[in-house]
């Protein structure tokens, strides 16, 4: 295995000159350790957003094209000043565009997918001993066109940098000081997961959790890279994120989970005929939107009411397309609840267990908390409850599983 | 010839999305009277300043290379931004960097020279009828590293595609008409010039006029490039800066400038021996500093006074290495003169007509004005005056050559 490893540091480790100086002493920290550093950043705090803001002034649907000319300018600056910043404390370090090193992409612009990573310049620079610094969320196409890989793309940069590399580990750094077993501001004991398998990682990240981005752990569980999340505001060792240990599968409940971004939608009086709701979804589909958790009620009268969840983005959407869809089927009304959340467990040991989802359910009922939809997957139940419920169900699922003893 | 224009907008002209915007609307209709339209575009406003800054909090002496890497990018935006701009109008564009498009250049890191533009995929851009915007102020090296052009880069790149592209001529959009007689917020009566020739512009530019910088009209004259100097805020017809032509022969003082940024230095007491004078300037020519207007006093006691005028920019530097020179030689004291300014008229015909020194002494005199120095081109003659009375100078000399006069 190579001496190689792959750092990640996101936008709020690098928001201004301080925090980019703290940066730049992590890494040359790890360089005395003897290690060949590769650098992953994101763009400064908030300047993505400041350069969608003035894209948005002069025209309100920019072509993809020009905004990833725009946007992919502000990896390139923090990639420069971090290059600044460690080589004011002494040390050799080069910065790259993803274009310059070569992280080749297909042409679809604001969400391109990486085809390849030709690694010879970075290699080159590494053997000069060089800490290697490569804007992340970026890369170009075989047209030489400047590319983005959409949300968390920086992620994904350094998982893909890592395994192109073959590098020993990659280590993104965030604002948190890794994976907890429930949001540690909902619950006092949450404790931080010393591991967590990809599997989970996965459930968790579309559960809603924020912390590593979906595609960057998908490339991660297909190589088996094995990444770890950790705060680049303290030394704490973080959560690795590796292949399900067998020493894991016996922890049944891993975490709870709670996401505040979905909203209800019914349609009522629905023809209880086969069919009906393929239409339905079909046409939602059509306009790529995803839903979830659907629950159609028993029908008693030839009608039924038909619900699922959707994310709050895309609820303008949904409607329009939704009740066109009603009509066509013979439905009735469709109502908007965005007074939910979802709590959800998971844990790869799940599946193998009974009376989880009783466990669950319990937890709620004991709080006298209505369900009001419930979805399973193969590591995870989740429920749709009452928003103003959410934090006393969380606290109440976390003390049942005992999440905060080992 | 072709139909090609090339554009340049310096920053003030794109300093927010209003004023892209307009400058969007100005290309528009170029591209409306059918011209082919290359825009080369400077960095918003004040964002070059904002990310030196930001550098210098990071590392006081940053890499050259990183600065590159960094700023770089503020061409990046511009550019990206008035693509949608003019996409909002309803046309085609598409932004490039320096390095998209093949401007490549030396190795020397934040004052890269031109070598050679690969105009491929410019000409591509315009056979599809797309207005091409093109990053000032930078380019790539040939191991694709990012390079700048050093202070007046944009009008620099400018020249240079006009001449690669073949264009019909070239055109400098500032924030003043164009070039006038003398500086219109000094003399009210001063007139705009119709055409100047490239040596009287070379001349005024190191006389001291921003307008246009000295390389972008030195390549402008090497290849007979026309370059017309005008206003993105009005739509006056500006000055053409051309090769001079015989009808310009008959003028023979074309303008009075102004130059406030010049001190004048005096090693008193030389001793008047040859090869000292010769031994100081030795000495400030190793430090790259840049000397005007020596002066040597007729000597009467074995000794005399050195007089010389440098930039302000670098009179710490001429201070510490002319004290040294001094005592070396067997000087005396090195005395500072801050409250000097150099008024300075110039003219192509001015070479071949006798009596123009002699009626810019009598317009001071008349007024009078004590010459401290004076010094002479083969188009220029210089005086140095006290400070208090540069405007009274200026008006005077204007008046004194009729310059509001055609």
């Amino acid at each position: 295995m190579s001496n190689i490893i792959v750092q990640k540091y996101g936008g709020s480790s690098v928001a201004d000159p301080k925090r980019i100086s703290r940066v730049a002493r992590r890494i040359v920290k790890y360089r005395q350790k003897g290690c060949d550093i590769v650098v992953v950043v994101s763009a400064l705090g908030d300047t993505t957003d400041d350069l969608l803001k003035l894209a948005h002034k002069v025209n309100r649907s920019p072509s993809e094209r020009e905004m990833d000319m725009l946007i992919s300018t502000g990896e390139q600056i923090s990639t420069a000043l971090l290059a600044m910043a460690i080589h004011k404390l002494g040390y050799e370090a080069i910065s790259f565009t993803g274009a310059q090193v070569g992280i080749i992409t297909d042409s679809r612009h604001t969400r391109a997918r990486i085809i390849k990573i030709n690694t010879g310049r970075i290699r080159k620079e590494l053997a000069k001993k060089k800490i290697v610094i490569v804007a992340g969320f970026q890369g170009v196409d075989l047209s030489r066109e400047i590319t983005t890989l959409g949300r968390g793309g920086s992620d994904l940069t350094a998982v893909a940098l890592a395994r192109a590399l073959r590098a020993k580990h990659c280590e993104i750094y965030t604002d948190v000081e890794g994976i907890y077993t429930a949001d540690p501001r909902i619950v006092r004991r949450a404790r931080k997961l010393e591991r967590i398998s990809y599997d989970e990682m996965l459930e968790m990240a579309s559960l809603g959790a924020q912390v590593v981005q979906v595609r960057c752990v998908q490339v991660a569980k297909r190589f088996n890279i094995r990444v770890i999340v950790r705060s680049s505001f303290s030394d704490e060792g973080g959560t690795m994120i590796s292949p399900a240990l067998k020493a894991m599968e016996k922890v049944v409940v891993s975490a709870v989970t709670l996401n505040r971004n979905e909203t209800k939608v019914t349609i009522r009086d629905v023809p209880d005929k086969p069919g009906v709701a393929a239409k339905v979804f079909k046409r939602i589909a059509e306009q790529e939107i995803n839903v979830d958790m659907i629950v159609q009620n028993i029908s008693r009268t030839g009608y039924t009411d038909l619900s699922f969840t959707v994310v709050k983005e895309n609820l303008a959407k949904t409607l329009r397309t939704v009740r066109k869809a009603s009509e066509q089927v013979g439905g009735g009304a469709v109502a908007v609840d965005k007074d939910i959340v979802r709590v959800s467990i998971l844990g790869v040991g799940m599946k193998s267990h009974s009376g989880i989802a009783a466990g669950m359910f319990e937890a709620l009922a004991e709080n006298k908390i209505n369900i009001e939809m419930i979805s399973t997957s193969e590591i995870s139940i989740s429920c749709v409850i009452r928003k103003r419920l959410a934090k006393k169900a969380v606290r109440a699922i976390h003390r049942k599983f005992k999440l905060d003893k080992k």
